[in-house]
């Protein structure tokens, strides 16, 4: 593997957060999204610590695969005397830069074992930038083969060209800029463009942290896919309209059970989806399945700040002092959605035995 | 009737959008809700046509007393000479200020025919401030009557101390800001309070205008009637936690099968509601009810400016030039809607012939 090489090139085109240089890692810098593009050029782990704190670069995999960029970086500045104690003190320090990021810890994990092996800095220079660089192939490898299993869960078969293209519904954002550069949700709703299987895309804004407006729309629109943005309220009207066939949703946890945490608006959508009779489908990687977790009762729901709801970049739209509720995600039973789908494979109408068949 | 005597103070504690005071008219300038409270007094009939126009005040009821008493104004300041053609001037710049306030031009017609008996200015003076002010009695009155009706839909009796306290779930502002001073589905929400049977009333932040947030969290915290806000998209996870036994929720239009048009995200609450098994009730004036149409199908769906989407407060949210599906208001099918209540009564599980016993 030629760990110099941006590994997202050879396999997808379309926006990425982030870019591999083998000397150097260039993150989108997202918190000025949508307004205006502008890139990050880091050369050291320290750099890419402060720019996953400072939420740069968000998205769980996306937070992954720039910590093991952070780790091979370090090997690169690391003197020959003491590169052992100079790369372990950079992982210690991405391992940090955000406190819940399960996806962060994995691939630091990743990083440290193959750091274990090695013999001299030359080794680990190569050995954890190769590591880095394969991290992040699998990831888009792993959104690929999920996008394919999709297509297959909704009865859609690529090429034959005598399929009618299909409207769907998104909320949060999936895609290249929450992944190594495909998406989980979002890939799927790629592959359906690439595809002319796709005829419109809906993306709920998502409040309170509009991930739908500034990120989702943004990305989409880039990429020449068709989007139109709503309000969350107005998702049921057009599931009124008889447009959407499906509603396609990224996932935070999956528990034994099929039921699925994913950010707040999620459940809403699922009950709309079944009184509509619409397609609901959760795409994630096979890492987000929990079975430790009997079902989503056992997920705590974390409650995020008040300030979220009160007001929009400074501006407030509420009365000071206002009590809020704004829990960071919601938790939709295994019973409204209609499949699991990673890159493992597809569970149908998830419950215990079929979560157990992929997962067990 | 005492026409210099503010109606409201007599009948209603709390908040007000607009005061009487005889000789001018008072309005609660809701542009700067929820930041800051400021009143603009006016003195004539242009301050008033100019007030409507800007959105000082609104909300179809308040629209409506508020042009009376506008033409009472013009009473005030008209000539012994031209009183009759400067009165119609009036009316017709009144008429003008929205272009689609159905109450609006119901107010004026009221006006206009008291109007057109009066014989001396002395006498259009007196009765068209006596007009202006039955008018808001009247809008006062009936609120109080709709929310005794609502609470004998709930089947809670008022003053017997053994009920238990419940929490309610709203959307939009459909208060003491948008009538006469009392409310119409948060005229409930008050009636509860007062009587000691509300534990919490949680308020949709209501996107894209924010209604909820500006303008009913804003009114209940000023009344010490105990608010949450939320997302929304979080509505779900709260009707899921089972703490809400009602959603109360106002009407733009309501048709002779007891259909719903109301403000968008109404009706994806009226699916959750029941598919969590809590009431739906829906609280408006008679005046509401439209038996020409047959049903929800016929209301044309009025689609609103993509830019309250893309920006809250020209802060940029979206990437510009999105494409945006907004419209105003979505339609909730009968079968979904547990009562409709208005000051004539309740209709419960409205269907054709239901609507017809009391609208007919």
């Amino acid at each position: 593997m030629d760990s110099s090489a941006q590994p997202s090139s050879s396999l997808v085109t379309g926006t990425v957060a982030l870019k591999w240089h083998g000397t150097s890692l260039e993150l989108l810098d997202q918190r000025l999204l949508p307004v205006r593009e502008g890139w990050i050029t880091l050369v050291d782990a320290a750099g890419v610590a402060q720019s996953i704190q400072d939420m740069v670069v968000r998205g769980a995999p996306a937070i992954g695969i720039s910590a093991a960029y952070g780790v091979a970086l370090s090997a690169r500045h690391a003197g020959t005397g003491g590169w052992k104690s100079e790369i372990t003190t950079a992982i210690r320090e991405l391992s940090v830069s955000r406190p819940t990021a399960v996806n962060l810890f994995w691939a630091l994990q990743r990083m440290e074992q193959v750091f274990d092996t090695c013999h001299s800095l030359a080794e680990a220079r190569v050995r954890l930038a190769d590591e880095a660089v394969a991290i992040h192939q699998e990831d888009l490898a792993g959104n690929l083969a999920m996008a394919d299993y999709a297509l297959e869960a909704m009865g859609l078969s690529v090429g034959t060209g005598d399929a009618m293209p299909i409207s769907v519904l998104t909320h949060c954002n999936t895609g290249a800029l929450a992944t190594g550069g495909y998406g989980t949700a979002l890939g799927v709703i790629r592959k359906l463009h690439e595809n002319k299987l796709l005829a419109q895309v809906y993306a709920d804004e998502t409040r309170p942290w509009l991930q739908g407006s500034r990120l989702t729309a943004w990305e989409l629109m880039r990429d020449g896919i068709p989007v139109t943005l709503n309000a969350d309220g107005a998702a049921a009207a057009i599931l009124a309209e008889g447009k959407v066939s499906w509603i396609i949703v990224g996932a935070d946890r999956i528990t034994a059970n099929g039921d699925v945490a994913n950010k707040i608006g999620t459940y809403s959508l699922a009950v709309l989806a079944r009184y509509h009779k619409v397609g609901f489908m959760v795409v994630a990687p096979s890492s987000t399945v929990d079975m430790s977790l009997q079902s989503g009762a056992e997920i705590p729901i974390e409650q995020r700040d008040d300030i979220e709801v009160q007001e929009i970049r400074g501006v407030p739209l509420a009365p000071e002092g206002v009590s809020v509720f704004n829990p960071v995600f919601d938790v939709t039973p295994a019973r409204l959605v209609d499949a699991v789908v990673t890159e493992k494979g597809i569970v149908r109408n998830p419950c215990v035995k079929a979560m157990q068949r992929l997962f067990g």
